[in-house]
């Protein structure tokens, strides 16, 4: 699914920004980090979390990553989202993503997070658009 | 609407993340120059963007712009965005977005697009999330 030219940029560490879907249709977007593993991205997030909700209600995301050197040169992948409940392998999964971007210090970061169950969201590319 | 801290940030020149909405109700992201004006954002894109359409069948949006120095310091705006379709208008306003990102590039930057004619994107903010 993913191009190797994807998985490059997919790579760096950029942020993502992922839209879902309100209760009455609307959009809702926020700031996060992921992963990606093979054809799909991973991300970390409460389970009381707005996009939680959102996703068990309707799973389809937009998802867009940047080049961090270069915003304009972006992918969204278009797509469905599983959530899975599993707080301890989600908390694993968050040091593999936090050391994405801060290195050493992922460790350090997971451990401080509040008791609050963690959720892992699976990013599943149906379309990608490609804008470089 | 916008809080003087609002306006702070919108007025920084980072970029708007914007989510509107396909035709089967699933969420599209784009990466956006914009400005704000008064309580609204202006965005311009070419009349024939995947956008453009999405919005005059479901006025529905999201919008999220970070501080350029730290992403997770946004704001989410969800509203409803107006398509007013002048090309002229759309030109000059460009020019003064421009501006905001390449300084005095912009009235060349503008000069050199192409004769699509383009359509100005007037976001009005419903609901503003602060995530600082």
């Amino acid at each position: 699914m993913f191009t190797d030219a994807d998985r490059e940029l997919l790579d760096l560490s950029g942020f993502a920004r992922m839209a879902t879907l309100m209760p009455d249709g609307a959009p809702q977007l926020t700031v996060l980090w992921y992963r990606r593993v093979d054809d799909t991205l991973r991300i970390i997030c409460p389970a009381s979390a707005q996009k939680r909700r959102n996703l068990e209600r309707d799973p389809r995301v937009a998802v867009i990553v940047e080049d961090p050197q270069s915003a304009f040169r972006f992918l969204e992948i278009r797509g469905q989202a599983e959530v899975v409940h599993d707080d301890t392998g989600a908390r694993a999964e968050l040091v593999q993503i936090a050391r994405r971007y801060i290195g050493a210090q992922a460790e350090a970061y997971a451990a401080g997070l509040s008791a609050d169950p963690r959720v892992i969201l699976v990013v599943r590319p149906e379309r990608i658009i490609r804008h470089f």
